[in-house]
């Protein structure tokens, strides 16, 4: 009572919530289909009409969703970037720090493959001069973050050599972003095995100390 | 003497020199204003009228020397293949196979930064659907077996640890193509710290051994 008191707002009834979960339900889909067709056919597949007629719908619900095609790039953003964070957030905390950061290396991977049709406008630019708007650099922030976190984790346990703990963070994230745009690409058959070898040689490297 | 006499061919006359040169140069022009387009605008971009106007020759050009859009893309993707192998073949051998390994590291950067709109064909799928053939699959093979062939070079010098020498290079080749891919893309402020990071913790590991 007291919340809606002081902001004057009512509280929803049960039309106004079911009519939100309609909402939500559009929105998925509109952007699912809005990222499958760039993944499959690139950016001149981003038309609102293209994807209208993808979902059955008419372009009106698209504007007022989305507000046009860059609203809708946005969107897909803000979307993939969201999806990424949960998945990410998910992974339980190891007492090992080590071990949650070789989890989250691989929730990274799964969410990838799940999500590859995101994935690519996420880390990629596939659609030319698209530059992400305040909300969603800070959506793509609050999800790399937790790769941040568990990397200082480590640092703070004195497990880490004594690079910069960020420029560590940053070269994890690289090495498993490489592993998982290779495959995606399909150029990784043997993908399970390379990931076992590139974690364990972000790890404790790949190099032995030389024979004397 | 001898091999024209062999083969039953006349050594190329100083005119079909200087046309070959002349085609060599035309074809390098084409490539690389098609490849900017494809960078910049996608892969609608990639449409031979639209090239030939950009380089002011006619599309007949474009028919002749790569027979279509297909051979258009498969020449791209090849030529993109020659320039980077060429740039690891240039990197001198050092006496150390680790040493060799990191300039090979250093070099695929550079080539990647100079030749970024062949980099996204080579390893990306821009051109949706596109398969390249057997030539370019060779190609791209003949660049990655160097990175390969200084990997079995440290497993030779007993420098490696147990891991399997392919899965270590294709994990190398996925860290280093993280890092490029995250540079090309803006990501990447501090690339060249960061960079030392990654080269450093690919040999030696970010892990210390952990304290008692």
């Amino acid at each position: 009572m007291a919340g809606n008191a002081t902001t004057g707002t009512a509280a929803p009834s049960a039309f106004e919530l079911a009519q939100r979960q309609g909402d939500e339900a559009i929105r998925t889909t509109l952007l699912d289909a809005a990222s499958r067709l760039l993944a499959a056919e690139g950016p001149q597949a981003l038309a609102l009409r293209r994807i209208a007629a993808e979902v059955g719908c008419s372009t009106t619900v698209l504007y007022r969703m989305f507000g046009g095609k860059a609203g809708l790039t946005e969107a897909l953003y803000i979307e993939g970037f969201q999806r990424f964070r949960r998945c990410l957030a998910a992974v339980p905390h190891d007492p090992d720090p080590r071990v949650h950061l070789r989890e989250l290396g691989l929730a990274y991977r799964d969410n990838a493959l799940a999500e590859r049709n995101y994935y690519g406008l996420m880390f990629g630019e596939p659609v030319p001069g698209f530059q992400p708007g305040e909300k969603a650099l800070l959506t793509a922030l609050s999800a790399y973050t937790i790769l941040e976190d568990a990397v200082a984790a480590c640092a703070a346990a004195g497990l880490l050599t004594d690079a910069d703990p960020r420029h560590v963070a940053v070269s994890f994230w690289a090495s498993v972003h490489g592993f998982v745009s290779l495959e995606l690409n399909g150029h990784l058959p043997d993908a399970d095995a390379i990931l076992d070898t590139l974690m364990l040689g972000i790890s404790s490297g790949f190099f032995v100390t030389p024979r004397k």
